[in-house]
């Protein structure tokens, strides 16, 4: 009889398990992360049985007294799994059950697995996402500091990874800083939704014994209590949603590890990895790899599309991983301030030529086919933009005068972006202000 | 020379394009949907560009009556599209020129096409994303109004499609009604993100010519402004989210869906839907499938795993009809009573039966392992659970009495459940109230 | 200096390794699978190298007994792995230098870990492609012995979950048997595109040394090698299509799993799983829950879209428990003719009541419509189809005649289906042959 | 009553349809291509109708005469799609009943839509495979042929985007159409599988009347029949296969296209595509965009996780374009081989050095450690590394003397890598060899 190994379901069954089954059924190798929390849940629910007067004073007592024990093992290292352990939660209460006798058996009263685990999962999330936005502020923190710090670098802007527009480095730091503080607001909306209490749904129609889930709630330290019993059971958005949450923030440090990747071949030049953060060759002695930030972007494919519990505690680790090697990355990485004011070519300055023809008077549109016919005259003389005489311009417009020579300065480029949210310094600095202001906003 | 065209990069090219590649780069076919965006946009721009000193406001006035006249030609049908609009955003400034002559070549100046695109998705969307909130409100309203008036039918609650225990049709309709109002919720958290302006963005660096992008904000009613350039016009965050959104809130209907599909088969018949949500087949005159049911299902699909525009408006579109159908199927639906209730067996009242036991002092785990043994002997015996007698449920336990007739009542049980979000009449009034509640505060 | 350590890349690091860094880079966890391919894998490089001159036929013997005891210990499971071990590769290495000294630095000459790590994937995969086709082959079998046994079982045949037509139930068994036979197909095309040798391409640009690469091909009795050495090292085609292999069988094991489960309620009540593929509820004891079918259904989920050395190890063990589990599922079900008989209804005749029609010839379509009328007539009255008298039938068509009462015969419809693929006695037979057929093709 | 609208099931309903319904469910948009096969398949059912006396030779003559009517108005632009055509395939038989009359509704007798509907999809598929190989081979031609022309142009090879090992460009080319030939196989697999014959399975239970499916296969050129129907009605094997063959491909081209995007930058400077596979930014006039690589790039995300018959059609002219596009490309390319042999250094030949020390007898592991130890002190001293004085390079092993000095030769370091798949010459012309035969061998 099954029932003599102590399953749960205990009466009802006389056909034996095919082992390869309870193999496949177990989930007890992955949801040991939930020890803990599942031990303070056993310990709200007990007092809920408490107030409800299905477990005496003294009953009551001597559970939680126990299930300290099972915790105290857990903690040290000390508690044994058993063969027949299908999982953390009836691991916990055969424990108990072993250290307080028959007693154990009264904390299971109007409980389900189905609540039991959708709560240990909640409480765990909570605190898992409180740890991974507290990370993920450090990053951007790091990322906002040195983009204060060195903002009087420029380097090319790239769209299409053509050189597009001259750009302050510190601009680039904060276009994706930016991208992160919106995962930090996500992720506060996912927590909140995470934080809500199934505890005293049942199996699907509810708790029948009059327990108080608004004691539970307080206990627990609950947002909210879930509406519908049998939806609360069943719901995994909260799953879906943090997944979600943590393959869009993968994606913005996979873009920005992609980026540095490029910055940082031979060909640019314009950062370098600290060696702590990169790896060597076994075969090629020259050879050091950006493999962190490579390894940032192949994470990304290990977030999505994934919606089970597994998944949780899996990318869970990986975006804690993830977070301190970027905020590593960021605050080791050295710049090229040369290579990258090398990089600014003249032919960047194109739209700034066009932008002179406007001042001018002229309709944009056709000063930027007049900037492209200049372009086009200087690649076919094999000349840098700036090259170009003033005569050889006026042949393309009249409107050209000795003036157009203020147009090739880079840094005065740089500075007419200065409407809110560009590239300009005092823009740059707004940016700074606006970032430090959201990330004390969101660690209220 | 390809600028004579009108191709919008015009000077620079002088290789002719491969034919094949102009159909593979064009967008036009998908974003028409963005032409009165594209509109409302470039309107504001044009004052932008006024009030920095680009525009006289007499070529403001040209430019916006110009725009007008483009509006009515889309509205009623009129707008021509020539085979050189490679997207909405050219075939507008195109018309537009043809209409007003040069100084439609002032409105780009500053802009980009990369802000111009993003601004008029988020306006779109914008508005998109207010629409689909009133139908799923709509979808919600009825559910309730639904459970409100079937409160008094009880039917099986099932896990893992076995029946469970007694619960009342009213606590199922709710349980997908309180998931559809998570969906509403994210769906104003995804607004609140999608109604923030890039324009005045650039390409990358940002607005060179002192365009007030809070005046901007003011003409176009944005909540917020986007911080950095760089980032304004690459990141689609809000599409990503747009496109989860709807995969969750499909998720749902999807299982929604898949209950009803059950429920309506000859084998439950507990619903039936009405012919207007049903089709027929080919070959067997006597089907009657549930097609609307089975598309929401597979449509489920179609919203996975796509992050571009295209997916913007097809999946747009999906919503707005599921939500449609959903809510007239629900509306719709006849249920059959009788089934239901006959559908209802004694032994779903096995844990009520545990419960016996233990309101009498038997520990849950006992009590449970004692119930499954009445369960094993009334199958053994080739009779329902409520058949066993007195004397053979004592062989069990001496805990059992008279009284244990009281167990046998489905009524009596689901009221049990009265603890919040339990199926119990009162609960479910309950709920009512709360998702109400909800409809009402999201509305505002 | 990190080379003392032991580290690969040796002599040209300075920085320390952040420690996450190091945790985030290991693949040490899950790579141990390939000890054994490794081992042999370098045992046939050492071969190359002795050909080629470059080991003596003593250092290779040394090397080769010392690959010997590395496999010894893995065997014997005394091998003893140290944190710096970051890979499989790395420690058994590591451990044949501390075996045999410093000749174990020459077995890596002109190999990298790239051409090494993919010719060491390949080897494990070929092994455990042949080993999934010979569990895959059992299920058929096992499928196919009980369609043969089972030939005389009618039951309906369901399209849209509503009645369709009556069906053999063997001929149910036939269409997953008939399903995973393509699977089995695929998976020997896999097998074939998996077994193709890389090493000798070592990091990109081949193997300098004269290592003669058809000698290494025959070593590990690989069926071709790699054309280009950049492409062999860097692609990883057969990952993504075992996993696509993986979730196209598991998709079909899914289905088969919904059938079943479906069957398996009460309300369909055609089948009952064996005890020893069940589990049970913490909470109702009452409960049987068909959990086999369940987890194979939601395996399926686990095995999209990944693409990483890990999940092919991790797939490879969940296709090796699912395949098992079906066949312990199929060996063991319990079948309800008396139920399948008793959902045999009347309406499902209603094509052979068209069939009827179109013999005394009608038109298919008219003759539809026609018996759509009946079915119509027989729900307004309440009765069932052929319950109809004959002169209300004529009301419909005067081709209606006393011979009509012969189309009420279930086994006489299904006789009719005696097409090939159909659901007659004989096709079945046919489809039996056909598929044993295939099988005794495929192993051969 | 809907049966007077034609609609095909005619007779059994009397609710009306919510017109949202028949928008949602109606595929006609999309399977207008399937015109053309739904003709042919139904010309060769007719044939099967009049062997097996369910036609007279002159209904089947009246028939087919009709259908070629049918497609003749498809060809010729001059069908009309009436609102109440919810497929192609009720379009098709509601013009050919009003183009011969009632005998057009026995063309149906014993087919479903379910069997058709797949039949007709297979055609289309199969004939779409065919164009799509036509494509692949022409695309693999064209790069073996430049990696032909090109054989004497060297490069770096780089792994992780750092310089590693000199290469040949040929060598380059070779490993993506090696890539390709492999889906070039796989296409044909897949076409296999698609050449399969479902139509006589009905609904799900097969076909009643004796059509006989070999005469079918016959008439529609299929190399096999289905086995059982149930499956041959519901099994999309072949379109999830189909789906992950152009998903993989296009993984192999956009691995293409960004290589060449960054070979492309100004930074890398490599190559220089066609102004017909270019365009230009809306603001910056100096702009010339990789599109065509961008567009495949950004194609294969299109291509992922889809499943339906839209999806196919949506997939195949993507591939179509994709291929046609990447054709034109390659042959149009630019190289600038200046550029190509600057960016060979002397830290490339890291590996030599070690190799060199090899053929002294050191073992790997320590001539990889002094080859290290060499970069890192021409880094320290700011030399590039073959300007280490003899001496120098003495203080890390005793071995050196003064033939390193032929190790400086990027030449003759690729020469070396003479092994079966290398980037030596000989090599080279080895794989254009192969991949030729192959190419051949496909084709026939």
């Amino acid at each position: 009889m099954a029932s003599e190994s102590g399953k749960l379901w205990g009466g009802r069954f006389v056909g034996a398990v095919d082992p390869i089954m309870e193999k496949f059924n177990s989930s007890i190798a992955y949801d040991r992360h939930l020890w803990e929390v599942d031990v303070q849940g056993s310990k709200a629910y007990s007092r809920g049985l408490e107030k409800a007067g299905l477990l005496t004073k003294a009953e009551m007592d001597q559970i939680l007294h126990g299930l300290d024990k099972v915790a105290e093992e857990w903690a040290q290292g000390t508690f044994k799994l058993s063969p027949n352990d299908e999982d953390i939660h009836t691991a916990n209460e055969r424990r108990l059950k072993e250290l307080i006798g028959e007693t154990a058996g009264k904390l299971h009263t109007g409980r389900s697995r189905n609540d039991q685990v959708v709560t240990d999962l909640r409480l765990w999330m909570r605190q898992n996402c409180s740890k991974l936005s507290a990370l993920l502020w450090e990053l951007i923190r790091t990322m906002v500091d040195r983009a204060e710090a060195e903002r009087d670098v420029l380097f090319p802007g790239y769209t299409h990874l053509q050189r597009a527009q001259p750009t302050g480095w510190s601009h680039w730091i904060l276009s994706h800083a930016v991208a992160l503080t919106r995962d930090s607001e996500r992720l506060l909306e996912v927590q909140k939704r995470v934080n809500v209490l199934p505890l005293g749904s049942g199996a699907i129609a509810g708790n029948p014994l009059g327990v108080d889930r608004e004691l539970l709630q307080a206990e627990l330290n609950f947002g909210a209590i879930t509406l519908n019993s049998m939806d609360a059971t069943s719901e995994r958005d909260f799953v879906a949603e943090f997944l979600f949450w943590a393959s869009l923030c993968m994606t913005h440090l996979s873009r920005m590890a992609e980026d540095l990747i490029l910055y940082g071949t031979k060909e640019f030049g314009f950062v370098q990895l600290s060696d702590a953060y990169s790896t060597g060759s076994s075969l090629m002695p020259q050879k050091k790899n950006p493999d962190s930030l490579e390894l940032i972007r192949s994470k990304a494919g290990r977030v999505f599309g994934r919606e089970d519990k597994e998944a949780v505690f899996e990318v869970s680790d990986t975006m804690s991983a993830v977070l301190q090697v970027a905020t590593g990355v960021i605050s080791t990485l050295q710049i090229h301030r040369e290579n990258m004011a090398r990089a600014l070519s003249p032919d960047m300055l194109a739209t700034d030529l066009a932008y002179y023809l406007v001042r001018k008077g002229m309709p944009f549109r056709q000063a930027h086919e007049a900037s492209g016919k200049a372009v086009f005259m200087a690649e076919t003389k094999g000349v840098a933009l700036n090259q170009l005489s003033l005569k050889e311009l006026q042949t393309i417009s009249p409107l050209f005068s000795g003036d157009v020579s203020h147009v090739w300065d880079y840094g005065h480029s740089v500075e007419q972006y200065a409407a809110l949210g560009g590239t300009a310094r005092a823009s740059v600095d707004w940016q700074i202000g606006q970032v430090r202001a959201l990330l004390r906003a969101q660690q209220a």
